[in-house]
């Protein structure tokens, strides 16, 4: 009925780019990590802002959900489409549209991956520095709010996005934002899209800060007797006012589960893992004054690399840190967990985190973006077994509660789409009905991305 | 009628806490430039956030306007009265409730200033960056998207507010963020009301970042032949990735105000005025960096301060330029403009605004915020002649159609209020009316500060 005739209407010209084959759709309803399979009812493939807005007209006028695709690699089942409709698959606005090296930005589609805009970067001396570890396309990124192990330095998506091109849910292109680098030109529209994952519109244009590639950098690894004396030296640090690039945290399950899958010979202890940005001088200066104060809370074995290959392998080894942890238990299945509390309760929720995952004989390896006080555990189950998915299901929701206990948030940046919606009201009060305000003047019809983010509507 | 009931409802529970003197109402109908007095019906001194949250039921039900004070810093009318009402003067609620350490982090009620909070830090180590030059209060900052000198180091409002708190249209408090330091949580509430100017609630308790003091901070001078040679040494400065916590343009006309009014001795050229902030050795090796860039655009007479009263008075100058501006001229009313471009067309766009300004026989000095791309040019003239308002007001208008028409925006700090409402629909286009849907969605009665930033209701 309607979706039917939505999809003739669109192949009047998208022609062979909306399919409805089995695979096309199973691979569009899935997600990394535990949701089941909720496919679309057709994916279309748009090669220009034009064509974007003639699906979303089209899906308006017969109220048919609308969800945008980037590569999937989102983690709460943003993208998946529990109500079907049309999916919108970015991959075929892949361009990088303008580079302005003087003013330090740029503008690409939406489809654009992180790396393809760093590699084409290369030659610029200038690079786009959030990195969520996954390849992500940057208008999956700017849906999600993404961050990860750079933010402490360089700030999420948030701080990246200066404007944007965007889809309303009536079909009608608006543009958010400029290139100035502030402004107090009312209320912050590029902000309320940062994060709104497709539930306001489709983002089909995106203008970004870069920054320029810094003179020298220097990756370190340091083991700690306790994820608390790690923690005490990253507060340390970060109130000296040195700027760290990256300052990660993996826990000894993790430290185990690198050292199988990547071959690496970390001491069985908690590490942090860190990068340092600036000139030769400073980075040298950075590297002593962190050495020192690591030292001081039981830092050992600290060994800094300044070759790019060395600090590649480094890197690889922290972003491989999912796929190891997954690889340590074959055939498992994985809830990540993503809670974010302020620095100085870090070190407490992990500790209390730890014990609850030992108690309910859980494994769940721990990672963290500990300069944001952000931290994931992958919690292992094996889906066939009821009494450990509820067990699982029980321990998130207890970390959950922990989290908000201690001033935190339920997810510093892998977002709300369906993983985290029963928590929001928990979080923000009535400051989620006013969020179902705006989705409401928005997004009358709830065609976008129906479903996620705010409060289900009868 | 509706008016005289809500001051009596306000007097049951305020006392002598809500004021009809034609005193208050006229100190708080006004303006720092050039708006004529608009003062509202009562203004009332609330002592906590169920105060104001009584204020605003009572207005809603008789749908009475509310407009929030600080202490009337603002430059585009944001807090005068146009439609009446009741004036919500934040002067009582001036408390720093906590300043948490560890977390670099505070909560304040929205009438603490800038200058008092870091009054309060100092023994902590700690200060509160954003330095708007006027000492305003936070809430009020909060509410303009307020920026300043070091938002090229430290970033505006935007990016130093981590939550608040909210009285809503209904009288509803709420709170929006947290003391995560990131979060994909949902819609980014707290970004929203940061630049709302009162229009979506008022703000009555902040959670706002701190940073650490510097151990070493180093201010110099440095003129140059013309603002084109220095714009692009501040271009070349951020390239190489040189962090600079101020770096401000004074051109010729502003460097001769301040001489007169501060008893300076700079050379009748344009100067950058910068500050570093880091360690020693870092301070050290910027400086001498820059020092290199400025040489090989034409800087001369390159002077570093580190001494606390030499740099102060360095600042002092800067912060006075606008009175001494004013004082060039007595008598004569100023006319402040506050685009925001592309750091890239920075000089063209400043030349250009020249050459408009000297056709038209219009005396406007310039300073900017150059590292942002943002510039005020104070409008000089003579309320009581025609032609000189008309003269000053279509130079303005020509500066901003430049701005827009160069990538920027129409205000980078200054905020919309009365001042650029007319613009709003110029620099957003559909994006604005966007913005009157969400008012319209959180203020459907239109009680708050209204008049202002969204299209005006019939």
């Amino acid at each position: 009925m309607g979706i039917q005739t939505v999809i003739a209407e669109l192949s009047t010209f998208l022609g062979q780019r909306v399919s409805c084959s089995k695979s096309e759709l199973e691979l569009h309803g899935q997600s990394e990590t535990h949701f089941p399979l909720m496919p679309p009812d057709a994916v279309a493939y748009p090669e220009s802002t034009e064509e974007v807005a003639k699906i979303v007209q089209a899906c308006a006028r017969h109220r048919i959900p609308v969800i945008g695709w980037g590569v999937g690699t989102s983690l709460e089942a943003q993208a998946q489409a529990p109500k079907g409709g049309i999916c919108v698959d970015f991959s075929r606005m892949n361009n990088i549209l303008e580079v302005r090296q003087a003013d330090m930005d740029v503008t690409v589609q939406p489809g654009v991956t992180r790396e393809a805009l760093n590699e084409d970067l290369r030659a610029t001396g200038l690079f786009f520095p959030v990195d969520p570890g996954a390849n992500a396309t940057l208008g999956g990124m700017a849906a999600t709010r993404a961050s990860g192990t750079t933010t402490v330095r360089y700030g999420s998506m948030r701080q990246n996005v200066l404007a944007l091109e965007v889809v309303t849910a009536s079909g009608e292109v608006i543009r958010t934002g400029s290139r100035a680098r502030k402004t107090s030109s009312g209320y912050d529209l590029t902000g309320l899209f940062v994060g709104s994952e497709g539930t306001l519109g489709l983002i089909t244009e995106l203008t970004l800060r870069l920054q320029g590639q810094p003179e020298a950098v220097a990756s370190a690894v340091c083991a700690f007797p306790s994820v608390g004396n790690a923690v005490a030296a990253v507060i340390d640090t970060i109130q000296m006012g040195i700027p760290m690039a990256r300052i990660e945290l993996v826990d000894v399950a993790s430290v185990e589960a690198v050292n199988a899958y990547s071959g690496s010979e970390l001491d069985a202890a908690p590490h942090l893992l860190l990068e340092f940005h600036g000139s030769d001088a400073g980075v040298a200066e950075k590297s002593e004054t962190f050495g020192a104060i690591a030292e001081s809370h039981g830092g050992a074995g600290f060994e800094w690399a300044t070759k790019a290959e060395d600090r590649n392998a480094l890197w690889a080894m922290r972003h491989n840190a999912y796929h190891a942890i997954k690889a340590s238990r074959p055939g498992a299945k994985v809830l990540v967990t993503d809670v974010c509390v302020p620095i100085s309760n870090l070190a407490q929720v992990i500790e209390e985190t730890c014990l609850d995952l030992e108690k309910s004989g859980i494994h769940g390896p721990i990672v963290g973006h500990v300069g944001d006080g952000n931290f994931h555990t992958s919690l292992m189950f094996d889906d066939t077994d009821a009494t450990q998915v509820s067990a699982v299901k029980a321990a998130s929701n207890r970390m959950v509660e922990r989290a908000l206990a201690f001033g935190g948030t339920v997810t510093g940046e892998h977002g709300v789409g369906l993983g985290k919606l029963n928590y929001m009201e928990r979080e923000h009060g009535s400051g989620w009905a006013m969020m179902g305000a705006i989705k409401q003047a928005l997004d009358p019809e709830n065609i976008m991305n129906p479903g996620k983010l705010v409060p289900p509507r009868n």
